[in-house]
């Protein structure tokens, strides 16, 4: 009874709020809003209750990517702070399948640990982290990654994080096991005690989580190759869901050159900001506010910013007006500032980018090239390739003969990227290059067809990735051009190997020739002159190396 | 002085803390951190702070793309606050250049305006909003879109935004200046006052930005035509930058079937968020949980799960164990529940989406199909598709008989998708169809090449887009299948009338041959036969009724 009476209320309602402006159609399906209505409606969203459900913003989007990028997020934070505290990196992972779709993942590190009373907001809240306010070159930066894959973890088993940590050899580590409230996105602590540990400093964190285990191009066995490729400093040992064992062996004992925070660059940073930056700052003058709060200006460049500008030097940046604002913005843009510094970013460098690609690709050539650093708003950033041609291996669908896809590996900030290839500037600024110019065949909107390995790695204080899961890097016109150049520079090398090559071959053939007809010519002679058969053999040597020298090779 | 001091200190530093870890070259430009001092930087990131500098996330990746994210996100809300309230919808967009880089849009549209308490949350709170937690079709869904657009303007220009809303054409209008402040994700409001308004009720939004306009392909302008074109209901009315007007009358006074809300179906909810809506369930019995959480849950339905499950009907769902909850999420994927219903969703439908097709391209050939509803992770939703060929005007670089690529056309509930085409699941179903099989050339990796347009339209409670910019739909596996199967319908339809077409190519032909042999046949006869030319006319006419009869066409 009551029900009807419900349906009933709910269909007179349309009529009358409706006012003729809808058509004669019966709307009993749903009842015309008001503002009114819709503002009671209106709520705020909590930032993991937004992840929860768009939780292929963070690279959860099916089981198999899912066991991936957790596997990605812990081992990123098991190397940053190793770098940090500048330790050797030794890692083991570890996956072992409860079910078919369901595994225990454990990664373990010898960094510094972390602080107990961080341990609950680092794994189980959303964007809390120590690298979103510094702009330096790290693997994470946006205090997601962990706490995500912990979520994804809870959501998809109902098991928390299992954290176990040790910051001091003296003192016995901390076990947590903790959880995300998704409605408030703040952690909850289920279990809080003290345990033994067998390392002196570092951290084990195991995740439950649903999940696919497969091999081949987008697994975590190749995700796991490439970063030992990518962070040769690092030893890591991975045991696979399938019982297999890898260990990758430490190549190097330089840990890579800490880089260093930097402030952002005068270039790129728009006018609003810049004014609120004034606005907020504590500084009295203009001209201390522009060297205080911007790498790369000097007292010269903040006055000559300041005359372009036609404002005081001691004009206090705080009561600073919009229209002021937009003539220092457009003075700093027709200001000659240097680039900013490049020991903000630790590049993997050329040589080694080489040496890692000789390490996993057999091929007949190499090369490598390394940009300088360049800016995109104000983010110094740093572009670094390798090619390797001539791959039989690589592809072609078991048919070495058969010219396959270019494959492009594509790093960011050491971290290998497996997914989402089509999205990447990386995949755009290659597939722009007229490969045809370089000597390979290249289908129209497709990458070319060769035997061969392009890695490009970017390295930046703030990598522009296109989502939350960093999978792939956005289009920022400067970004793409510095790849280009990068990439056409190893395109020229390659150019040069295989024209020098059709050469070769050219040669050969013609040597071939010479080979084959000579002893004819010879026969020939020893008709028409009637010469001894060791007058023969001599001026057909002498032919011989009288053709041949008259090309070059 | 002091300033060496300073930087011996530094020096001093890293020597003492790394204690042997790092190798022995000198590490003068960064300090090794400690568990400590990694603690200390530990702090929560605000949404904002964290958007502002992922502003590509949300589709301000470069000053282009900007301005058609700032238009579509304006347009959208407008759209969608007409549709709840069952209003036919009529816009005015206008962009008014300032300077070459920076313009001032204005959206209008004449729904029933927002109520004046909510006006600062809205344009300038980073998730807020009334879409968010209802499963139900809208354009909208985050709580991000305008905000997000008002904080790129305040950014690049540091213009607030601007609001005249009118919820009541018998009170005055509010006009609102807002800002947000990004450090807090909270609104700031710079100017609140009662204005004058030429509606009865809706709303105004004027935002000032830097931005870029150019014609083509990813323009406004070209969204504002296939907005038009998926919204037959609205009329709208644009004033492009360069002084251009166009006009898109309403086609249809039938406003879309409002969609419903609904529950989420009992398939794809993951354990781990079952398991949380029962603890946090005020349900007093397991059955009467399944009943009202989830769609098409009947009590016969719900019994069948407890007894699969082997748990008590009568269970209290907040007491739930977690072993409980995964008997039960396996009892529910092991039984057998109704498709979500369609209600929910507002398909355009096939006909009106060739309708659409027809008004932009002018082709030989055109076909539609739609599918019935399907669902991923719980969530319904609907793919439609319509293909046109033979539009000649269609590409190939001017020249009319050269095979340009497929030209995509991507639409999510009813919003024209422009940027990232080949990170959309739409692109990589439509690449991985074998078109040869359907009469189209295709490279490997590539779309096919023909002068076809084929328009996709994903229609759902909840779009998974890959990035906050809503630009590209993530690739679920269920998804992608839904999208081939309903394109590959179309194929199919194509593929028979080109053959058909060209099975009267060859008729043609073979006809050609006959009118051009027969009098010679006649010729012969009549020497042959010694026939009169009457006879021979007779003949040869018959010869071809029977030739021509023999064949069908």
């Amino acid at each position: 009874m009551s029900k009807t009476r419900k349906t009933k209320a709910k269909r007179a309602r349309p009529a009358a709020k409706a006012k003729g402006r809808t058509t004669k159609k019966s709307r009993e399906m749903a009842v015309a809003a008001t503002a009114e209505s819709m503002a009671a409606k209106q709520r705020a969203i909590s930032i993991s209750e937004f992840f929860a459900k768009n939780r292929h913003l963070l690279g959860f989007d099916n089981p198999r990517k899912a066991l991936l990028t957790a596997v990605k997020e812990a081992v990123d934070n098991s190397l940053d702070a190793c770098e940090e505290a500048h330790i050797l990196p030794e890692l083991v992972i570890s996956i072992k399948p409860v079910t078919e779709s369901k595994f225990v993942l454990t990664v373990q590190d010898n960094g510094p640990g972390i602080v107990k009373q961080q341990i609950p907001n680092i794994f189980a809240r959303l964007l809390y982290g120590s690298k979103f306010h510094s702009l330096k070159m790290s693997r994470g930066q946006q205090g997601i990654g962990i706490s995500a894959a912990g979520m994804y973890g809870l959501l998809t088993t109902g098991e928390p994080v299992q954290i176990i940590s040790r910051t001091n050899p003296k003192k016995n580590a901390h076990h947590y096991h903790v959880q995300i409230d998704t409605t408030k996105n703040k952690p909850e602590v289920v279990l809080d005690e003290q345990c033994d540990f067998e390392l002196s400093t570092g951290t084990n964190v195991t995740i439950t989580l649903e999940g696919k285990y497969q091999k081949g191009r987008k697994s975590v066995d190749e995700y796991v190759a490439q970063t030992a490729m990518a962070n040769p400093h690092a030893a890591i040992i991975y045991h696979a869901p399938d019982g297999s064992n890898y260990e990758y062996p430490r190549q190097t004992k330089e840990i890579p050159i800490p880089p260093r925070e930097i402030k952002p660059h005068p270039y790129g940073v728009e006018l609003g900001l810049m004014y609120k930056m004034a606005r907020d700052s504590s500084a009295k003058q203009l001209s201390a506010f522009l060297q205080n709060e911007f790498s790369r200006v000097s007292l010269r460049v903040a006055n000559q910013i300041c005359e372009k500008a036609k404002l005081r030097k001691t004009l206090r940046p705080s009561r600073m007006s919009l229209k002021q604002a937009e003539a220092l913005h457009t003075a700093i843009n027709e200001t000659k500032i240097m680039a900013p510094s490049t020991d903000c970013i630790g590049p993997i460098g050329a040589e080694q980018l080489e040496e890692g690609l000789k390490r996993v690709v057999d091929a007949d050539f190499y090369t490598a090239s390394s940009r300088s650093p360049a800016v995109y708003r104000g983010n110094p950033f740093l572009i670094e390739v390798a090619l390797a041609y001539g791959d039989k291996s690589s592809g072609g669908n078991g048919d070495p003969e058969k010219e396959p896809l270019m494959r492009l590996i594509r790093i960011a900030n050491r971290v290998p990227l497996l997914y989402q290839q089509s999205a990447c500037a990386i995949y755009k600024s290659v597939l722009d290059i007229n490969w045809r110019n370089y000597g390979l065949s290249q289908s129209r909107g497709a990458l070319p067809t060769a035997h061969v390995t392009l890695m490009v790695h970017m390295a930046s204080v703030w990598v522009p990735f296109t989502s939350e899961s960093k999978e792939a890097i956005a289009h920022y016109p400067e970004v793409v051009k510095e790849i280009q150049l990068a990439v056409q520079e190893c395109g020229r090398k390659l150019g040069m190997y295989l024209r020098k090559k059709k050469r070769i071959q050219q040669e050969m053939d013609k040597r071939r020739y010479i080979e084959t007809y000579l002893p004819y010519i010879g026969e020939a002679l020893q008709d028409i002159l009637t010469l001894k058969q060791k007058q023969v053999n001599t001026v057909v040597s002498r032919l011989k190396r009288v053709l041949e020298k008259s090309r070059k090779i």
